[in-house]
């Protein structure tokens, strides 16, 4: 499809797959992108990065309720429709669907969905993460249960168990060839490359490398909500990384020193840190001398905004 | 397929999704029996009911480890793959592929599975339940949270886990139409049916009716570990749902004298009562007095064998 065209808009899930299903039937082969919407050019890299692998790429635009604990920015995630077409059309190759379902745990009349927690916005969205109660609602979630334990998913309980079990819901509905995640939610590419393998899906997981501003920030959608100032202090993320990696690089092997070098950057910019970690890059497990691959990560607090980003260091 | 011709067997989950794949692609439909082996009328009336949906039936016979605890019957589950093939050849229509694969929890030398706990047989089975410890072995697993919680989940702590795994592995790499569960393990059947609807499977679920011997014995492969004489007093399951059963039809709707029929009726002939309850047929939850469709189930133990059962009640 041109670029310049409208891509073609798909709120049933039902209508998704048979629209899928079609075009496997004609020999096309799908690349998906699952995202949460307010995209920007990262994003827009890993719809470049789908189409050097599959005919046809379809991202899918949806605020998964299920990832967020009822403590959290649900109510206040950002979200620009109109402005995320408009960004899809200016893609090259641009893309050929927009599945933008409505509530992907509502199962009908029989099975309402019972919201919990508080985390409803003036738009209806609430988490949907704490469902364990009774009834007929949405009750089945996948776990990775090693990966998920720990850095994000010591600070956000639900948020692997939503992101995996929204990923599988997503892959049985769309049923793509390939599948693109940023790496810069790192431990999420690596827990839907785990779940894919344990669970048989036939999908290649791609992961996309992480797209920065210019003065270094990682791309995200939550950047929006930093003043200029806070923005300031969170350029201590990327500098505190490359600070770790150059030392390493340079032949500081010790994990400790490396963690304290990327805490003190954060701490001395007046940001609040939730990780600063040094990891083995398949298995997540923490090391203490660096042997083999590694990915040092971080997550930090700057005002109300909690940001990630993270740089791998082959030796 | 005559039913007298021998079927594919195929080994390869690669092989099996390929055949799948390649069928599909000529307009045929497909059922999947998932079974552990040892088969009986029970499962080949389930190959029979797969029959009246689609155009090819896959029989999976896999004894799945990862449903049974360190301290339950993998070792002892019983096996006869070569009388499995002849029973499977026998069936009116036959079948047209046995899925037989040797270990789907290996996902090669870089991800050698760690079988946790004894339970190992000679054969190299072992339980693959207890795997959180660390590595790169098997880790998702996919928890139907309510309705995995009561009856059989009490007493088997990793059996649902297991089973709503296994399947989720099964739907991926035979990608079926139609997939038909024996309503003899009447949670399981429920437990499948929400994980089809919560990870949105395009699959619809059948439940086949309950076979039972002659004497009224429901058809279990485990029946055969069964001297005469305990057989004899597990008659005392089919008993003691009739009981309650036409108890109910006269009239009685108080849930706590017909539980005690149950419970009596099984403790009298010498059986060990594992639960007798009485649900609501789709949330299995408690019903104190019956008001809408609702299931009796039995789980008992006779000697070392532990069998289970249930009548669904319509009023």
């Amino acid at each position: 499809m041109a670029g310049k065209e409208k891509p073609k808009i798909i709120i049933d899930k039902n209508q998704m797959r048979t629209w899928c299903r079609a075009m496997r039937s004609q020999g096309k082969t799908i690349a998906l992108v699952p995202t949460m919407g307010y995209l920007h050019d990262g994003h827009l890299s890993l719809i470049e990065e789908a189409h050097k692998h599959t005919h046809l790429v379809v991202v899918s635009i949806y605020v998964n309720p299920s990832q967020f604990a009822p403590s959290e920015d649900l109510s206040t995630y950002p979200s620009d429709f109109e402005g995320d077409i408009r960004k899809l059309m200016a893609v090259p190759g641009g893309i050929h669907v927009v599945f933008h379902p409505h509530n992907l745990y509502d199962y009908g009349v029989d099975a309402a969905v019972e919201f919990g927690g508080n985390g409803g916005g003036s738009d209806g969205r609430a988490a949907v993460s704490s469902l364990e109660a009774s009834g007929s609602g949405h009750e089945t979630w996948v776990r990775v249960e090693r990966l998920e334990k720990g850095m994000c998913g010591r600070s956000r309980p639900v948020f692997f168990r939503g992101v995996a079990t929204i990923v599988a819901k997503l892959f049985n509905i769309v049923e793509p060839d390939v599948a693109v995640f940023g790496k810069k939610d790192y431990q999420q590419w690596r827990i839907i490359r785990r779940m894919v393998r344990d669970l048989d899906f036939s999908i290649k997981v791609v992961g996309s490398e992480i797209v920065r501003d210019a003065d270094g920030l990682a791309l995200s959608s939550r950047n929006v909500h930093l003043s200029p100032e806070e923005r300031q202090k969170a350029l201590s993320i990327n500098r505190s990384l490359s600070k770790a990696k150059s030392a390493a690089e340079r032949g500081e092997r010790n994990c400790k020193k490396l963690q304290n070098m990327m805490v003190d950057e954060i701490l001395e910019a007046g940001g609040r840190l939730d990780y600063a970690e040094i990891v083995e890059q398949e298995s997540l497990e923490v090391v203490e001398e660096i042997k083999s691959p590694v990915v040092f990560l971080i997550a930090a607090w700057f005002g109300k905004v909690r940001l990630i980003d993270n740089m791998e260091i082959k030796l």
